[in-house]
């Protein structure tokens, strides 16, 4: 049975799997992420886990039937640009042609989030529907669309709902703009408006709680122990996060009609059930046909999702049809 | 060679035309659409329409192939629900059903805007897209999808970027939620805004303009002409919607990464193409990938849009997997 290779490629980590032809994981590895150097560097790591992966599941690199690689960035073609979490990647990076010299494997590209939502709809919570939206709350906020079964790139850029303006002239974003979904709902502008608050005279707990953990971030997990601790101040910000991402996901609603809802990423993943309820209690008044809500569910794959998902990118033989209209192109072209 | 009917359904007339296989337009007839009355009503004047239409292209409505119907309202299957512009049409009408036992010919339903968007892909100014917005600008905000070459219609519902909220807790719009992108460019909303305006004593000679054309409604008519006459507070009310449909749009299209937006409907064919580039312009500082926009156009196919995109529906044979796919769901199914 031919094996496959997923990579998630992340700010922080590098995760690798190997799978068989029925999703099964034989062998992972986990590399952090080069915080220094340039693309070869980050390159060489992922080459590196790949190499271990398929160490541990008992095959050689070199004989694996393709590799997928989900990557933040713009991906075209062969190439990922503008990835500005990975180390010197402001520009445009050919990483499967590279990948592909190295392990003499062919290798696939997509979108991070994308390759996540794809990997739900597959494998994960949202099995039986032809229509979602994944949204992934974490450092950002990404999106990722299958429609009619199959995935939804548009010109390679697709899913940012993270920018859908939630509110004109509001607050300033990561990406330089005003009143993205990401401003009030991403992990770092939150951190952001924390510190603004604090200087202001505002308390809280979080950068004790912070410490505590030995973080040097408001990770998720300092955001779920403030909540637990009842921190006002959390609490509101979470609060307003949850109001933005009710909103700009009711908006998308509003103009796809999707089926279903997915809700991962770090924070959602560790805030949990109950908040995907509340995000859906938020959407419920902005719908447009209120009525028949979409199903808004929580993921299933969690940690592995990414590395999975990028594994179907290399044709895991579930959708043909992905693989033949050009698994770097996921959505055909005329 | 086999002839269609194309009939778009509007609040204020029925257009129907019939047309050959390659689009050219055989016959047409325009009546008023009921004022009072319920669905059977509507439905016998678009039978007469229909029927007319057939009489001016020389052919007997029942020898036509089939007959495409856009209509406002939520469509499913052969019924159409809570079309409100539509006299009684709270609930639900099984119009298709009515019709094709009235005419002895099968009959299409589609979303009346989603159908001049496909027309405008097909016939119009967004030939060379596989995937596109189309917006009409008029009484409210509405929208149609095309990807990768076909209708997207989500479970039936989708378009609805009138009310992508734009600003969360703003202006109340004429669904009764606040925010909503109609809120601020619907010409319904506007003209509520400008009573307001106008009762807390601001100026205006929109109202004059109005009664000059012998109107009862602010029609996009009497918006262009203030415009050129540089009216101030009708200046305030076109700046504030053209802000919000670049914003809106903007969102639209980073989550969805469109190759092509269409510009149409009364305010927006009436104002034309010097607004046209304004919403491109007010897109811009809200797109994520700022540095390839969509193509901004204005609709080509004007009145007739809506009609000739009906006639599509009823398997004009440009595009067979429309029609095989079901046409009543254009959008293929599990």
């Amino acid at each position: 049975m031919a094996s496959y290779g997923g990579v998630d490629l992340g700010g922080t980590k590098i995760q690798a799997v190997v799978v068989d032809g029925a999703h099964n994981v034989l062998g992972s590895s986990r590399h952090p992420t080069p915080t220094g150097g340039g693309p070869q560097d980050v390159a060489g790591a992922i080459e590196a886990a790949v190499r271990e992966s398929a160490a541990a599941a008992g095959v050689a690199s070199a004989q694996l039937a393709g590799i997928g690689v989900g990557s933040p960035g713009t991906i075209d073609g062969a190439s990922v640009s503008g990835a500005r979490n990975l180390p010197g990647w402001d520009g445009t990076f050919a990483l499967a042609d590279v990948l592909e010299r190295a392990l003499g494997v062919p290798v696939a590209l997509g979108n991070d989030v994308q390759v996540a939502t794809r990997a739900e709809h597959v494998l994960g919570a949202a099995r039986e529907f032809r229509s979602l939206l994944g949204v992934f709350w974490g450092t950002g906020v990404g999106g990722g669309l299958i429609l009619d079964g199959r995935p939804w790139t548009g010109r390679g850029g697709a899913g940012e709902i993270g920018h859908t303006v939630v509110k004109v002239g509001g607050a300033r974003c990561t990406c330089g703009r005003r009143g993205c979904l990401e401003a009030y709902a991403g992990r770092a502008a939150m951190e952001g408006h924390v510190k603004k608050m604090v200087e202001k005279g505002r308390k809280t707990d979080l950068f004790r709680l912070m410490k505590e953990r030995e973080r040097t971030r408001l990770t998720s997990g300092v955001w779920a122990h403030a909540l637990e601790q009842r921190d006002k101040l959390a609490r509101e910000l979470i609060d307003r996060a949850v109001a933005a991402l009710g909103t700009g996901i009711a908006s998308a609603v509003n103009l796809l009609d999707v089926e279903a809802v997915i809700i991962g990423g770090g924070l959602g993943v560790r805030l949990g059930e109950d908040y995907v309820r509340r995000i859906a209690e938020e959407m419920q008044p902005h719908l447009f046909l209120d009525y028949r809500p979409p199903q808004v569910r929580l993921t299933e794959l969690d940690d592995l999702g990414g590395a999975l998902g990028a594994a179907l990118l290399a044709g895991t033989g579930v959708d043909g049809s992905l693989r033949q209209s050009g698994a770097r192109h996921p959505v055909a072209r005329p």
